[in-house]
């Protein structure tokens, strides 16, 4: 395999939730391009099965290939749950996702040795949070719960709702009760209501973002295969580009709140021809 | 055209919502076949555009006519709104959508010419609502409000919940203040939640249920053209099918508690090959 170090990195998504994973990747590798898809198409993934979720996975790392990027990051928890074990046999560039990175975290995180997770359905269905954990510490308990209602919370911009509260009460009770001392955020849209959740569960619950964590995952990754880029920036940001499979309008507009490059335009893609 | 008055009707959806027309179709239309498809995989569609939701169309109305259909329903509002128009044109069988019958029987049930309409954003951005009963009767005012999340929380169960009442409150109340004495629910899910919507907006408010009135829509049109089918049967239900483009024994399962008639197996449909 020969990569050019200077080659973006290719970061792909459901939909809008994995530019908080974009985020990150932009504030602590500041001198790498990323190249974004979002599959806003077919987004949500988090209610759909395995074959689909790996066939739609499967299109966009394609796409990706064809914008000559030298790694891919799964900047959705679902995806990264259901099709990263069978897309990274697939390909020969390295491909990370956020599942793992999030799992090392908690597993740094917990005192008590138990750990919540909530997610989408699809995600805890898989209990890949569950089989990392118990792998590499078998005393730690790991709960499990999906909350199918936070993402589209989240895109109503309810993120500080009376009615979000109550509904982050009845998601969490049962975490709660199990007393867990930490808490995984498993999908890319929850950091957006980390304020809340963390009152709703109290400040002696850690909460953790795959987010940041992905990011230093492949901060480590690039530095072992020698793969960091040798165009370092003075100021300002790497060239960006950003594509979706519909919406893109509403894709750059939501983008410019979340991310600290300015998205001037994204790019529509066919994913299904892929 | 030739068509064969004991062939099935296609009805499609985005996904489940649907079967809430189908069933509409079976009560008022119980000797005819059924061929019903639930985009699962793509699913929802009211939050995507008119470009992506005329391709799914198309490749849906595709497949159903692999299956020699002789009439086909779009059971989805959005679909109805951003693809009807479009698609009748391409093809040669009789196809109607949810959204003309049900602003028809809005403009019959109001009294005071002000009419309500909530639906998904793609739906109420379309403004179809509002241009059909405008056509219709000038003097009528709707106003439009888009509901985005009463699907998620029908699919999550929660159809009697204090937080749906809560999010319906502040749904409807700009409705309410408009004085509306007629509300369409616009969105095959929303019947689902018909008793706790006219909890919250009172009983001096007519709820529209697109469903009832398509079937209604329907057995007319098939009486005009002649296709009634031949076949009556004295009891039972007769062979409908289902297909969906994903998560099949979960689309039976649901089905099962809505329909009248039992769904034994659904087929799985690669429809984007369509």
């Amino acid at each position: 395999m020969l990569s050019d170090k200077n080659a973006p990195i290719g970061v792909f998504d459901s939909g809008v939730g994995g530019l908080t994973v974009a985020r990150e990747i932009m504030r602590n590798l500041p001198n790498e391009k990323i190249v974004y898809f979002g599959d806003t198409a077919r987004v949500p993934y988090g209610s759909k099965s395995r074959d689909t979720v790996v066939r739609y996975s499967r299109q966009i790392v394609r796409f990706l290939q064809t914008q000559e990027v030298k790694a891919i990051v799964i900047a959705c928890n679902t995806a990264s749950a259901l099709a990263l074990d069978t897309i990274e046999k697939e390909i020969d560039i390295p491909i990370i996702g956020v599942v793992k990175p999030g799992a090392s975290m908690a597993i740094e995180a917990t005192r008590n040795n138990r750990i919540g997770v909530i997610a989408t359905q699809s995600t805890i269905k898989s209990n890949l949070y569950q089989t990392l954990i118990g792998q590499s510490n078998p005393e730690i308990t790991v709960y499990g719960k999906a909350c199918p209602l936070f993402v589209p919370l989240v895109e109503e911009g309810w993120t500080k709702d009376p009615v979000t509260v109550e509904v982050a009460k009845r998601y969490l009770k049962e975490l709660m009760e199990k007393d867990i001392d930490t808490l995984i955020m498993g999908c890319t849209h929850y950091p957006l209501l980390r304020h809340l959740l963390q009152e709703v569960i109290g400040d002696h619950v850690t909460l953790v973002n795959p987010a940041y964590e992905t990011a230093q995952a492949l901060k480590r990754m690039l530095k072992e295969m020698d793969l960091e880029t040798e165009e370092i920036l003075s100021e300002g940001c790497p060239e960006h580009r950003f594509f979706a499979s519909d919406g893109v309008d509403n894709f750059s507009a939501y983008a410019n709140t979340i991310l600290p490059c300015e998205v001037s335009s994204t790019g529509l893609v066919a994913i299904e021809s892929y």
